[in-house]
């Protein structure tokens, strides 16, 4: 009787440990990469994923990439040092690699972007807007300064010259002794300088960022597809995607085939994973894009940071061009 | 020592109970409302909320709307029993919707619709599209015929036309003498009959279907907020917040307060917890509905089915106009 009720014990106590361990995800071993902390300050961007195999990326342009996201992973960076918010941080950054050729496919293109604010869930996005030079800064006003969660086309574009937000003006760019036009104040117009980027890289542009304060945000942006069909929205353009920020779990910024993207709803789903399963960050990541999109044939990675700092990257392309900062403050600038 | 090895068997048995129980959701006893069995064949539609308070619907204008949503959860009934697919009688039935003044708001408005099929995660979208008499059909189309997974705008109408889909012809409405464009025969111009409705309802419509194949679609129409900003893309529009399918969980349409449904990723997040916290189909939608968007201040509420037929209800408005089919067969309609 003891024996059994001992072996009972036993058995109990396996199938809890079993069920805590399937619940945390068996993954093995994971390399875990933090942030700075006391206090804690994340930021890490992404450019886009590598399009072609390793020796697609010239030496020249790999060393071109390498300064910008260097350049743009530093200013964020800084920008949460000087005690700036998470919000304003990705803005800044992903503005930077807007107005970068390098990420930039021009502006023939309809560009996507969203942004999230993980404290309150507030979110902004815009789609499929033409001849607006910085989409995050509209998907930022959208979230802050309209009752509208996402605007489209033309109503998005008429709330630009509402808001005053810079527009690129393509009739003034072929037009002779318009230069004035080009100071590219607020609220005036300014001539584009982007030019198209090499084919090498692909998809969109996004950061995510934790304050001091302990908040989250996360933005994505995209030129869209090029010679893509008119009106074809992205995953940069749709929360719980392309975007996702939610103080309790984590802050994602994603890119890839953006119909499986919206499909699975990518960033929201690694977030579910930790809010209902506690699975770890890069656990959660790498489930939803090397098992769930990898499985349903997408392709695509993400960049992500929890409210402790720990940062993921996922991705199941040959490469996604990424930046962050270090437990030691460095920037680590990483393509393959 | 065989006291203190039965206390501790006795404490970890506990522990697991409680494990279970935790996982399982502690909500109670929650009604559940089930479809015909053998096969399992399952259908609901919803209408949009009430607005105001239950005395704000005239007897007459109740008695309407029971009729429709009648003749609606009917027909889509009697497609998925002759062999239909789930995706078949979803469209169905949201046609029959946009096609009946008490649920259209009319044609000045933008249009969103989005559809999803649970076998294969396969999802269309459209987002502000103007003079597309059916919405779903097109949202259809884009999964099924083009490479895209959301459309928006011009581009949405140019796919239209180019599918030869039904559009709505304002100019042919003021002209005399055009009634020859009148006939609605595919990829000709028809005159839109829909008049506005009446202000006690609000929202969207969807519907959710299971068929005796076992697959699940779900698919979500609006025709937008009357007199809201141009451009602006609610809920219906969205995979994940206002429509989700998969095969594995379930299938969800709701409709609401567009900006709090595209935050908390709503109809995903139903889905989410069933996935990953094996909740039961009521109480994941009611954690998501009752909980987490009253909590962030949103209304609304949706329908969900899942693959054994059990169906979910939950909305924190003073109503949502929906009917279902019962376990015996039968039409259920309720607005309360």
């Amino acid at each position: 009787m003891r024996n059994v009720r001992f072996l009972i014990l036993v058995l109990s106590l396996v199938v809890c440990a079993s069920v805590a361990v399937a619940q945390k995800g068996s993954f093995g071993e994971l390399k875990q990469l933090q942030s700075p902390q006391d206090p804690a300050i994340g930021f890490i961007i992404q450019g886009g994923t590598l399009a072609g195999a390793k020796g697609s990326l010239t030496p020249e342009k790999e060393k071109e990439y390498r300064a910008k996201l260097q350049e743009v992973v530093l200013a964020g960076y800084k920008a949460l040092k000087d005690g700036k918010s998470s919000i304003d941080a990705v803005e800044l950054a992903i503005r930077m690699m807007e107005d970068s050729p390098l990420f930039d496919p021009g502006s023939k293109n309809e560009r996507d972007a969203s942004v999230m604010d993980g404290k309150t869930l507030n979110a902004g996005a815009v789609a499929s807007v033409h001849r607006v030079k910085n989409p995050i800064t509209l998907a930022r006003r959208v979230m802050e300064k309209s009752d509208n969660g996402m605007l489209t086309g033309d109503g998005a574009a008429k709330f630009a010259r509402e808001q005053k937000i810079d527009v690129i003006d393509e009739a003034a760019k072929d037009e002779k002794g318009n230069d004035e036009k080009a100071k590219g104040e607020k609220g005036k117009l300014i001539i584009e300088t982007a030019v198209s980027s090499t084919s090498v890289r692909k998809g969109g542009v996004g950061a995510v960022a934790l304050d001091r304060n302990g908040n989250i945000a996360a933005g994505s942006s995209s030129g869209g597809v090029t010679n893509g069909k008119p009106g074809r929205v992205g995953e940069a353009a749709i929360i719980g995607a392309g975007t996702f920020a939610n103080n309790n779990t984590c802050g994602v910024s994603g890119t890839g085939s953006g119909e499986f993207f919206i499909r699975l709803g990518i960033a929201r789903d690694i977030s579910a994973l930790m809010e209902y399963q506690a699975q770890p960050i890069q656990a959660a990541a790498d489930r939803v894009i090397k098992q769930k999109l990898q499985k349903l044939g997408g392709n695509g990675g993400i960049i992500a940071i929890d409210k402790f700092g720990n940062m993921a990257i996922s991705f199941n392309t040959a490469g996604m061009f990424r930046a962050y900062i270090n437990a030691d403050g460095k920037p680590v600038v990483e393509i393959y």
